[in-house]
């Protein structure tokens, strides 16, 4: 079963670069999180294949909103990347759908550590990333 | 001094995602690759800075053409990206312009590695990056 | 239950810099790679812990080895590491019995992209890593 | 010209796991650190190159001094790594002459990032490595 919070709370998740991607939230839990998207023209490198820019922003975003899920959506904080890293293992094909899966290792109150397998629908391993992140402001606090 | 290939040799070189994003080749030489940005709406993340998968794709594609440089444009050749990482300096408001300075710091005939400085006008590091990639097939192969 | 291959088999396996760490193969199969080591004083920074150069050198070492197994060991090939990247989630005071876990997660015939996880005996994650390497020349091809 | 502190403050500057692989301080500035090591058996893997740990200590070492370099000794502090990157470029034989050069290229208060390179007496480029490191407490702080 997938655990996708109340529509108003996701309201905004995906904004600016996120939604011209098109990111889609499939599960936000403590235990993990699951963005997918549907590889597209608009997505593609000069192979014909998914960018690697792609992988690593999916996984990015996948990994920071990991470690600033909240049980309280009001809770909820936005993150800042120090460091990532992606090693890909397999080209991806236009119209392949890609799950990041993300989860949090480690770290403490302010850092933290993620890691993040990128799989296609029959759970091949596309490209797998860990990365270390910040915990910044709440995502409420509208400067 | 910054040296341009002919408009023709450049047709096509970004596509797909690289042409979405606004990617703008500002040097393609030996010595060093330049592309540069200008951070958009469309480019930002929650926190209203450049996003940091953007970031990755820049780093990532000017690395990628460093090492597949060639004088006569009929032997440049496509890279595919094994390992990537990336070091977050500092946050990047919009209009922003950024370039993406990348070398080609190793290697051998098909695995090369390559560094990228993202600097903004003033020559202030936003990011660094460094990568592993592999020569592959010509640019000019259509298949 | 632990399988590790027969003693003459692992003769050498362990020898220079791996042998002065005091490395110790607990488990080597398809499934996965495990290399042991108790924190000792020769093994600390400055701060008294376990140096973050060990941890790189367990998991280099043990992801290396993961991706040039075979179920015949004279078909063991030696690895040359492309890229290591590791991330620190602990502080890890001496006498902690350190265990690095390492898969193989993709690749190709002479590259292959490998994780290991490093945990203490309560299986408390102290870093992560991931790498890219190659496969080089047969374990036995003595030059 | 190379400029190193007075002896008296360098004493304790390498202790365990950093004596033990001998390395040896050249340059400790703000511009630059530079630390280097003689390639010995001790430092070998398998294939009878410098293995690729040592490398990783080496970098690890010298960038994390480099963020943590001030004016006065006496507020020399230690670094914590949260995440370290290397890329191979180059076997490194015996009785090679290794020095890493490590600069901190941003951060703040707390955190940073530094930059290395692994270069052989012919400044030949062996490996790269980039880190995000924390400040810790001051060196002098014997708990």
């Amino acid at each position: 079963m997938r655990a996708v919070p109340e529509a108003p709370m996701l309201q905004g998740l995906f904004s600016g670069f996120a939604a011209q991607l098109g990111l889609s939230l499939r599960e936000y839990q403590q235990s993990q999180t699951v963005i997918a998207i549907t590889v597209a023209p608009h997505h593609l490198n000069q192979a014909g294949n998914l960018h690697g820019g792609v992988i690593a922003s999916i996984a990015d975003t996948a990994m920071g909103m990991s470690g600033t899920w909240h049980s309280d959506p009001a809770q909820w904080r936005l993150a800042l990347t120090l460091s990532l890293n992606i090693n890909y293992m397999a080209s991806t094909p236009p119209d392949t759908e890609v799950r990041a899966v993300a989860r949090t290792r480690g770290g403490g109150a302010k850092i933290f550590m993620a890691s993040c397998d990128l799989l296609d629908a029959d759970d091949r391993l596309l490209a797998s990333a860990e990365g270390v992140f910040k915990r910044g402001r709440l995502r409420n606090d509208r400067r």
